[in-house]
């Protein structure tokens, strides 16, 4: 397990304890007593037996007193990634959840978007998301914005400056008949969104990049879908959008376009259904659908929360993943209120379980096979598995350390000794941001907050 | 709204501000910039306009100096009313989850429920529980302990020396065909309920009393429940079990009990169906059971955690409120793996969400009702709504002062201005114990802990 260029690098710091984590053929790995050495970058440089320290520090030149140890109910387990997340919605987050999808974006979400005009309302939400992501334990955001381009620039500004991965999007939409005054004009939309990629990409932030965002079909013309799918191809852009979220939008959109063979279809001809797309919900989509997403090697992002706050409809994991499409969880910020990935993991738990009660034969997902979805599987849904997701020589260490016994928090340790994977189930299912007492990205601690970042 | 004997109380506490409660007649009612009076009892005196204040302090002979002032985003609440704990269950809470329940009690439950004649071990889980709850803002507890009368009699006293309000039950239960060193006999049951119930009243607790708990029908022979109906009866006491929780069990029982019309009827006909009944579960119970039910006057308490988590069943509660069945919602610990009202409020809507996902005509719970359930209906459920449930005079203030903008808290308010029913449903989607920064039962403020009831 160790990196074929050790001399080269210099490690920065080395932390020794259990290591928690999923692999493809392993759900929930346990590395108990290893040592882990990140180096200068960031990177994973080892992660060996912890017996072995003696050698490695003489090897890899480190000083043995200099290795952080965690305590006895301490693990660190791979940063959650959030496939999908409305930064701009968080300031309504937790309230008015009473209306289907359609009208709820009428009535609750277009109006607070249209206000983002505001940079100083924009600022002020997005450092609330970012700082709150962060503390629950989201590493990686794929975040939606608005369509205006100077607050989606900033949303990537804050998540640069305290140290989150992140794709944001600059909202696409050139139709909406019900807020007319929140869209754009189809080249508007085409102008504003090249300049949005090319200013966010000279601006070379190592962790936060742009990725292409039509809203939806419902609120795209076929035009302005078209040229969104020339940029991404172009620039080899990441891709986001919705879709099969309701019954109600499944047949509208086959309404407005009446010439595709599916939703997914419509993606696919405009060329935005790519291996680097990422669509969330797809609680309704077909046999066939789900076939094209695992040609084209699109991905899902399945939004628990959400699909039940909206009454949206549910999503088949198993299925999804019996037909090799690649799946991670969204919090669908604020259609889902919770903006903390242990929700996500939790209502996951609690679809899949529904499943099980509609029909006893269901094979119900597991805890641990959750847990690699909230980790390693968004990784690979959002096309970053060579570089995040699990701890593996050479990825970036974006790590969680958790204490689930840490002072004031939410889990009683009464009886459940020390065995890592019990720790990890209480910490899933019970666990909050009092239990993430430090986040890394890219090997840099970035919870707690440091002084400087506080707002 | 003034106490007719007004004179002869006198007044401990003051406070001013906004009181969030329900009535029967709203779900959700707003008292805003209002002064409630709490008198030495710890029961409401007064409930006025703040705007008396002047006429109310001369009334009252109380310092106007004295009014404790809520903060701009705090209000209070009456305390959550779990209606269904198994305190003994506590211990693996957050764990064991992947089987049904029958499995799970044989493999996870009685082995840890026979453990309680260790009383060190009792007093250890059941401290624990007992500060959890009050922390998350249960002030009243109806709880199951387990078959040890003595562990059962400490968890009474833990209860009343936290000052929390509680049913206590010694679970009793005579069949046990698979963990056979976990269950009484008949004539020891008998005798022990006698003696826990003997030895509870004797300690005239003031908020703790005995609840006659035959664990349900499957664990329990015919002259068992013969004989707790009995007791019951002849001591006017509560009564709480399980009912058609899970289709397997619904079909063992009725092989177990071939002569009756159904599980409701055996609770029935064994004279353990009234009005100070609360069954748990009831998520398959037929329109007929449901008639039984209205008639006797006992109730249900819904556990949406525990039901989704084992894979029970989907408790229809909107079914059950129309039927004029009394209702509470239940935690479950350790099926349910949350020991919070909150986590049960939420997945009381989650429910009633999915099933509006499976008929979109059905007429889903509002969050508003569902705050009822949590608060006024459990106290109806535990047939004690003339003394606790809502803010009215001449009941216990039990009650939680909620803080929406605690620092460190779990929810950030940005854009949400100061509707008082706005904040109301941000902290039930959004909030935890943070945000609970003092609980009050019977007047008496339990949260935060005094020093000498920490452990
Ligand atoms: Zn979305
Ligand atoms: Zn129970």
């Amino acid at each position: 397990m160790t990196s074929s260029n050790e001399s080269a690098v210099d490690i920065s710091h080395v932390y020794r304890g259990t290591f928690v984590h999923s692999t493809y053929q392993k759900p929930v790995d346990i590395l108990e007593d290893f040592l882990v050495g990140v180096d200068v970058d960031g990177k994973i440089a080892f992660i060996e037996s912890g017996q072995e320290v003696d050698s490695l520090s003489q090897r890899w030149s480190f000083e043995v007193s200099a290795v952080t140890h965690l305590g006895q109910h301490e693990f660190f387990m791979p940063g959650m990634v959030d496939t999908h997340i409305h930064a701009s919605q968080y300031s309504f987050a937790g309230t008015a959840l009473d209306l289907p999808l359609l009208e709820w974006l009428n009535t609750y979400t277009f109006p607070v978007e249209a206000r983002y005009k505001d940079l100083g309302f924009a600022r002020n939400v997005y450092t609330h998301v970012v700082k709150r992501t962060l503390r629950n334990g989201t590493t990686t955001a794929c975040y939606f914005a608005t369509i205006n381009t100077d607050a989606s620039l900033l949303l990537a500004q804050i998540a640069n400056d305290f140290g989150q991965r992140a794709l944001v999007g600059k909202v696409c939409m050139d139709i909406n008949n019900f807020v007319p005054n929140y869209k754009e004009m189809p080249e508007e939309s085409q102008k504003e969104t090249t300049r949005f990629i090319a200013e966010l990409l000279k601006r070379e932030y190592l962790l936060v990049k742009p990725v292409v965002t039509p809203r939806f079909a419902v609120s795209c013309s076929s035009t302005l879908l078209n040229h969104l799918g020339e940029i991404a191809q172009n620039n080899h852009l990441h891709i986001q959008s919705h879709i099969s979220e309701t019954k109600d939008e499944v047949q509208l959109v086959k309404e407005l376009f009446p010439d595709y063979d599916s939703y997914t279809d419509i993606y696919h001809k405009h060329n935005l259904l790519t291996d680097k797309t990422v669509m969330a919900h797809g609680c309704h989509l077909t046999d066939e659908e789900l076939n094209l997403f695992r040609v084209s090697g699109a991905s899902i992002a399945h939004c628990p929360n959400s699909n039940i706050s909206l009454c949206s409809g549910m999503l088949d994991v198993r299925r999804v993943l019996n037909h090799k499409v690649k799946l991670g969880l969204g919090t669908d910020v604020a259609g889902g209120y919770s903006p903390s990935m242990l929700d996500a993991v939790r209502k996951t738990l609690d679809t899949s379980k529904i499943f099980t009660i509609q029909d006893s034969q269901y094979q119900t997902l597991t805890f641990q096979e959750v847990f690699r979805l909230a980790t390693l599987g968004g990784s690979q849904a959002l096309s970053l598995d060579e570089q995040i997701g699990n701890f593996e020589v050479g990825k970036d260490f974006d790590a969680l350390r958790v204490n689930t016994a840490a002072a004031g928090g939410p889990i009683d340790l009464i009886d459940t000794g020390e065995e890592p994977e019990k720790l990890l189930e209480k910490f899933l299912n019970l666990g909050d941001d009092r239990n993430i007492v430090e986040v890394y990205v890219a090997g840099r601690r970035v919870v707690p907050f440091v002084e400087s970042t506080l707002v």
